[in-house]
């Protein structure tokens, strides 16, 4: 297997207060291979604060670990109801604490940009996006749901990527990282 | 000054994406003291990663330096908006974490009980919250509000603290921590 310090890596994140999903995959050119993935799991047996230390010291040991040169994971504006809404903030909260702490970049997608990268439908279910990641990494036997999310929003991370740089050769830009917007407009002008 | 490790100090945290509010109040019997308050300002400027870590660096700093023997802050349930109670979630994720990292216990008050605690009356406005902070703690000059939010929680727990000590005392029972509720109660039955 080579070193990953060779080639770039993205880890997806899928933060939530009981069960936490990370996803570790490689890119080489075309090629996207898959590292592992895994999930953090708290119980609500114990205080909000030592599951959040659990969720963060999980996280840092990924981050140590595998050392990616980036984070991707789903923007957020509110989860079911209020309650849910902070504690998956609060989750959320510790997981970016970690990857400022490893100086990892952060990118952020929505749901539906992560659905479409994984499965070409803004609207697929939880199960779609699972049977998709699995096809898309040629993996043996079933990922857990909130790993699947995490390794979809590397994905994700990855595909939307690579559009900016043939978008950006594209419109002979420089430097700017352009938008799935900006690349379907430049395509359109062609 | 008397070293903070003879006497009990409680550390108020107001936690908020952009100023998070910390206050430290000494108790020794009936007598409240303050011992020093603050606020962790971060800007927009910097990314979500960037801002967390300065809260969770400044209440690390707070915690390394006073050790207090609890820390005391506000339940919430949401806040003004999805967008806004999200991102409380994350700087209270982070403040949650710090305290259980330097293992000090976490208590939480509803922002009725904190009001009540230090103006007797549940509905009191901020001014009315920052003004008999200055008072109770006999402090010279205007402490920002989050400052005086975050000590307000501080004294709300002593406060707290004291009736179940004394309804304990009044019911004969040992060990168990009570409400005010209970409190009430049996204060009603004399």
């Amino acid at each position: 297997m080579p070193t990953l310090h060779d080639r770039e890596s993205i880890l997806g994140i899928d933060p939530g207060s009981l069960v936490t999903g990370w996803g570790l995959v490689q890119v080489d050119g075309n090629h996207l291979t898959h590292i592992a993935h895994g999930t953090i799991a708290t119980s609500s047996a114990y205080t909000q604060g030592a599951r959040l230390r659990r969720i963060h010291q999980g996280i840092q040991e990924v981050l140590r670990k595998f050392r990616p040169s980036g984070v991707s994971l789903e923007r957020v504006f509110f989860a079911r109801n209020p309650a849910s809404t902070l504690k998956l903030g609060q989750a959320r909260g510790v997981a970016l604490l970690a990857a400022a702490e490893h100086e990892t970049a952060v990118f952020e997608y929505s749901a539906a940009e992560i659905k479409v990268a994984v499965t070409g439908f803004g609207q697929a279910t939880k199960q779609q996006v699972q049977k998709m990641v699995t096809v898309l990494l040629c993996l043996r036997g079933e990922v857990a749901v909130d790993a699947a999310d995490a390794l979809a929003a590397a994905i994700c991370h990855i595909h939307r990527r690579d559009f900016s740089a043939q978008a950006r050769r594209a419109a002979g830009t420089r430097g700017k990282v352009l938008r799935w917007r900006d690349y379907l407009e430049i395509a359109g002008k062609k």
